[in-house]
């Protein structure tokens, strides 16, 4: 049987501060009708979908922020979009952000900040969640930056590692599905977490800015999409996979973020691509028979993985210096040479 | 002061079976001549420089192949290579296949044969030795196969890590230098292992098929160009590290190599690219202050590493398959949804 689904790239424009739940979850809505119309199995939403990105706005007490977050998923804003993947039959990746009261690493019970994601089945139930680990930004207000960009201090790093579940698709029995958040996409180590539980479909969300702010003239503007394609391309090849980046895009209140959402095949190839910087619905179909060349032959991890070389990679955090060359005597080099 | 070091990509056309070493060293005797015209401090050549790409070629006993192999670096035949290096006050990558006499995992001291990548210092010393890790291909002679890929045949697993040095290039005190052979440069761990030691120059060749005989349908063959780029441009971006990857080009006997050598910046940009399948050099100016903006910014590894998130990657070779969502029954995801 083909294994054929079809996937839709569901690109959110700007959500101003000042816009409700309600307002976005009727965008949200008329883009799964549309998706529906174009016969799409899959729909993936930005990160964050359902208000302006604000970790750009500092709060000195976040129990002030709640407004932000989920309490509960769905709830009487969201129900109409778990209606209306209920309705038309279709699978859906959601970026929120979560609040969540469980156990800490202590074991104390408390209100917990996550940026999540979830995958919820055409039944409208939530069948995997995901919390992003790849915060990045900082946790104080930085007076030396003209943006804030604070999800070290609105999120905890997510604790549910990088899970992959296998669950029907449209009229396939299983497809399997990973998902990651934003700046997750830039780190190959996510990626790979993925591959190895032979992630068939990767959906992320992003809300990612078109300047980086801290570029120290040694970072074009233009490249800021090319990074985010780059790193999502290659993800998809490394591990032969589908992928599938959606970012929500356009001036939120002042400051743009970057749109050009994507979604690629396990060649890396781009199949659909956004374009403005609005609600926009791009759809491809994705046939999971070609996850398998790359799985069996070239990135045949079990024949090829070296793990006795990798021991950096999980052995340290953070990077260290290479020993320093120290030149022979120059006796020993006309020795050498002669 | 600046850290600028002139860096070139000395591709080679094709070497044919019976071309000799003596006329291959002329070759690359004449690149580096050229490159010390054009001002360039580092030249890089290609994987196995000194023959054609021999695992294509089915031998029965590997002792009848010894002439493919280096018992000795320099030897007569390559010491031109080594004159000429020292000559201009070079630093030189170059690929060429070992043959060792040391011991094995069980102590026994005994002939070895390795893919093996060394850089050369100016003085003509040898200051960094790599062995390649990922051998793509396969062991024994496979008769579905149009072309033999012998690589796991020919050459042991290397056995000397992801080395980096740090050692004076040009008028720069110390270059931290890393490399890489052939299809390792796929592998994101291999970039990984490199980045964890502050990399900022990876240096490394290849000699890949222009077609791939095991693409089933699935892989167009532009592709191949474009996956080997793809993966360079996002192992130097996500290690915010300059990278140097060099071609043998050409028609071999009858089977064509890829070319387009390229030389990459740590934002993932092409600032040099080879057009020909001939021998040609590319030249491009590095200054190695770009490698910080990376390192200290967006991927700062110290601060946004999640070593916990990544258990996956050094606990497992292969990829295993993920676990079945099971569905709730009707009832209780009648109750979840209402």
């Amino acid at each position: 049987m083909t294994r054929l689904i079809t996937v839709a790239a569901a690109q959110l424009g700007p959500i101003q501060k000042a816009e409700g739940r309600d307002s976005v979850v009727a965008r949200m809505v008329r883009l799964v009708e549309r998706a529906h119309q174009r016969g799409a199995n899959v729909v993936v939403f930005p990160e964050l979908a359902f208000t302006t990105f604000f970790p750009r706005w500092y709060v000195e007490d976040l129990d002030q922020a709640d407004n932000w977050y989920e309490e509960s998923l769905p709830s009487a804003a969201t129900q109409p979009l778990f209606d209306a993947i209920k309705r038309y039959g279709i699978t859906c990746y959601l970026g929120y952000a979560e609040i969540a009261h469980e156990p800490d690493e202590t074991g104390q019970v408390r209100k917990r900040r996550f940026n999540t994601s979830v995958v919820i089945a055409p039944s409208g139930e939530i069948i995997l969640k995901y919390r992003k680990i790849h915060l990045p930004g900082h946790k104080e207000f930085s007076s030396i930056r003209k943006v804030q960009h604070l999800e070290k201090r609105y999120f905890e790093v997510g604790n549910l590692g990088f899970p992959v579940t296998r669950a029907p698709v449209g009229q396939v029995d299983g497809v399997n599905m990973g998902m990651l958040i934003c700046n997750d996409r830039r780190w190959p180590e996510s990626w790979r977490e993925l591959g190895l539980q032979q992630v068939e479909l990767v959906m992320l969300g992003y809300n990612t800015p078109a300047v980086n702010q801290e570029n120290r003239g040694f970072e074009a503007n233009h490249l800021r999409n090319f990074h985010s394609q780059l790193s999502i391309q290659a993800g998809c090849y490394q591990n032969a996979t589908f992928g599938v980046g959606v970012a929500k895009a356009g001036n939120e209140d002042g400051f743009e973020l970057m749109g050009h959402s994507i979604i690629v095949n396990p060649q890396g190839e781009i199949m659909a691509m956004a374009t403005s910087w609005d609600d926009e619905l791009v759809v491809a179909d994705c046939n999971l028979a070609m996850c398998e060349l790359g799985r069996t032959t070239i990135f045949n991890f079990a024949q090829h993985r070296r793990l006795e070389a990798y021991t950096h990679i999980t052995s340290q955090t953070g990077s260290t210096p290479p020993a320093v060359w120290m030149p022979s005597t120059q006796e020993e080099t006309e020795a050498h040479s002669s």
